[in-house]
């Protein structure tokens, strides 16, 4: 590893070069594009970062993250709240509302059930999401977790926690992405596309 | 641009992704990285970040960072201290330093001569080489910037500053770099590989 005539420089490259994706080089990149800036802006920097980690919460309600107790999804009176999608993380609940189609409220777990990296039931928001069901009055969740082992076994898992309550469970669709041709859709991708086809619309 | 539920994720990805190569995306799965760690990793990694703004030092002689007023290369007695290598920036430095094949010194410029980007001269750290080479007893400089227009603009304007003081002036060679294939090089390396060929040592 190579050495730096300074161990400041060296202990902020070697911080950055924690960060996932990041490497020395990278990091040395970085750290030296913060070092040709003023003093104000590492300092509002390492401020904003601090600041969050201290002040960030999670909504009590559906754990996404949030500046207050309940966040400005759950908080939204034109959202409809009888629906609630589960997803896995806060970049997923991004991501669907990035696409603008879907005005319910959400579930993050905070990850899926994998045995191999040590993460069960208990580790995500499963007992919350499930005293959620049985206290307000939610019409339908929807399974939005990845399509892995780990994602199908924790949709199953909670399938089976919440067949007591009777409620409408639905799955995201799986299909050929918009824009994929067909003849390089891999067989499982296609054979569910067929099996869950949709009624015609034009 | 996406908002997300929280004004301090916000400003923490706003903040990381104004560093150069760092997209809102990467920004946002760096700032949830940092997120799930402990307060006192954050903690650590912002105070590094300040710290090494605050404190770090350049040094008196050679320009290159360091956290002394002498940097550890100029003060090493066992260097060659009658050759000067020219470079352009930190990284240059630490590059040439890990060919392990240089024991002279060093002298960082800041930059290239660029008029399209407004640097001068005198934005540059000319004038103190020029004093270095009157003042200390050095026997060779080496000019190590980049081959760019740019770089062959400051070279030749370091050699008519140092042109009255006799000293040796010498550039690093430029070629077919080790375990490129002739066909392939480009026509200017390959002719000044050819007028630069060197005595064949087997």
């Amino acid at each position: 590893m190579q050495q730096y005539s300074s161990q400041l420089l060296e202990r902020a490259v070697g911080e950055f070069s924690k960060l996932p994706g990041v490497g020395r080089k990278t990091a040395l990149r970085l750290v030296l594009h913060l070092l040709r800036g003023s003093v104000e802006d590492v300092e509002r920097f390492a401020e904003a970062l601090v600041t969050m980690k201290h002040d960030v919460k999670y909504c009590n309600k559906c754990h996404n993250i949030s500046d207050t107790d309940l966040c400005s999804i759950c908080s939204d009176s034109r959202r409809d709240s009888t629906t609630v999608c589960v997803v896995e993380n806060i970049q997923d609940v991004l991501a669907i509302e990035n696409t603008q189609q879907y005005s319910g409220l959400y579930h993050v777990l905070g990850g899926v059930i994998s045995p191999m990296d040590g993460v069960g039931p208990s580790d995500l928001q499963i007992e919350s999401l499930v005293e959620r069901v049985s206290k307000e009055e939610i019409h339908e969740v929807i399974l939005a977790l990845s399509s892995t082992m780990e994602g199908d076994t924790t949709n199953y898992y909670i399938s089976r926690k919440l067949e007591a309550s009777g409620i409408k469970l639905s799955v995201i669709a799986r299909g050929i992405s918009v824009g994929d041709e067909l003849e390089y859709t891999d067989e499982v991708t296609l054979g569910r596309s067929i099996v869950n086809r949709t009624p015609f619309v034009c």
